[in-house]
């Protein structure tokens, strides 16, 4: 296979990106200098030669332990339990938590055959048994992630005395109320708040 | 910066992927295997290294001539003339054209300061005095393209006895009447043919 069939190729395996993105990706990049091209290639070899998972919070990082479990001026007695190391960066983007994290590394997904065995739960157990103050569930508003936050809150209610909260469900801010879903604006109502 | 976000920032460089797309991208590729971004970067590498312009027609090509132009089977007496090099796998897909390609480079665009001089003309002037019985001008059915194929006739119709075709223009196979723009249906009828 030449080296353009073989270029649309790979970016055809990406996730949302078919065939013609492919090829519109691969003719933009042979239109672009070669040093682009091969400044794309370096940056990809970097993050599998040096990208690993933080052997404390599951984290995909560059250094072990990551920037967050690493940095004293975070509260260690905060964790707040996401359902990927992508939606770290969205936590740290909203600029108001300043705990740590712990990355399950997927969902309860029975039809999907993820199970609880399949979550790095052993491990959050371990970092609460540690002295934890209080657990935030941020699973996405799924219903995966919901059936994910009820079972970490009954594993973990039994288990400690660590404060089990999570993220608010309501209407986003810049929505549209119009707009929104009925269950959403179902929550909004049931987790309404004196002004 | 480091290696994940220096991916993120390298694949938002492409067209048409956002910061979001980017991230979604990297973080697919940091929870595949790091064999699959090395495969990807390789396929880059190749690409920046092996593909040049094939000095007959302007095709992106790692042999040269291309394999179009090497390709002795093919009716060296009919140019197809199209806008860009990735226009030519669309023409060949379709499976009915066994002639060479004469790639443009781009079309004319006053607006964006693409005048004839941009344009691979020189080249085309060269291969129709070597001897080509037929022109099929292929650019986009766009405005520039429009004026692209508007200015080519005048240039080859004063200076040769080729015969120069252009594309047909009219409905798409598989559209639907109720949703053509009024310049396609116009022109579906003027061109209409005797069944």
């Amino acid at each position: 296979m030449n080296a353009i069939e073989t270029l649309v190729g790979e970016f055809g395996r990406l996730p949302g990106i078919g065939r013609k993105t492919a090829q519109r990706l691969t003719y933009y990049l042979l239109k672009a200098s070669s040093d682009d091209t091969r400044r794309l290639a370096r940056a990809l070899d970097r993050v599998a030669a040096e990208v690993k998972v933080c052997a404390a919070c599951g984290n995909l990082t560059d250094v072990d332990p990551c920037e967050y479990c690493g940095d004293p001026r975070r509260d260690r007695r905060q964790l707040c339990v996401v359902e990927e190391a992508s939606d770290i960066p969205a936590i740290e983007k909203s600029g108001n938590y300043g705990g740590l994290y712990h990355v399950l590394g997927g969902r309860l997904s029975p039809l999907d055959g993820v199970g609880p065995d399949d979550l790095n739960l052993h491990g959050l157990l371990g970092r609460i048994a540690e002295g934890v103050d209080e657990v935030i569930i941020a699973t996405n508003p799924s219903v995966e992630g919901e059936a994910t936050a009820t079972y970490l809150h009954r594993l973990l209610g039994s288990s400690s005395d660590v404060t089990i909260t999570r993220l608010a469900r309501g209407l986003p801010v810049g929505g549209d109320l119009e707009y929104a879903d009925g269950v959403t604006i179902a929550q909004a109502f049931s987790g309404r708040r004196e002004m």
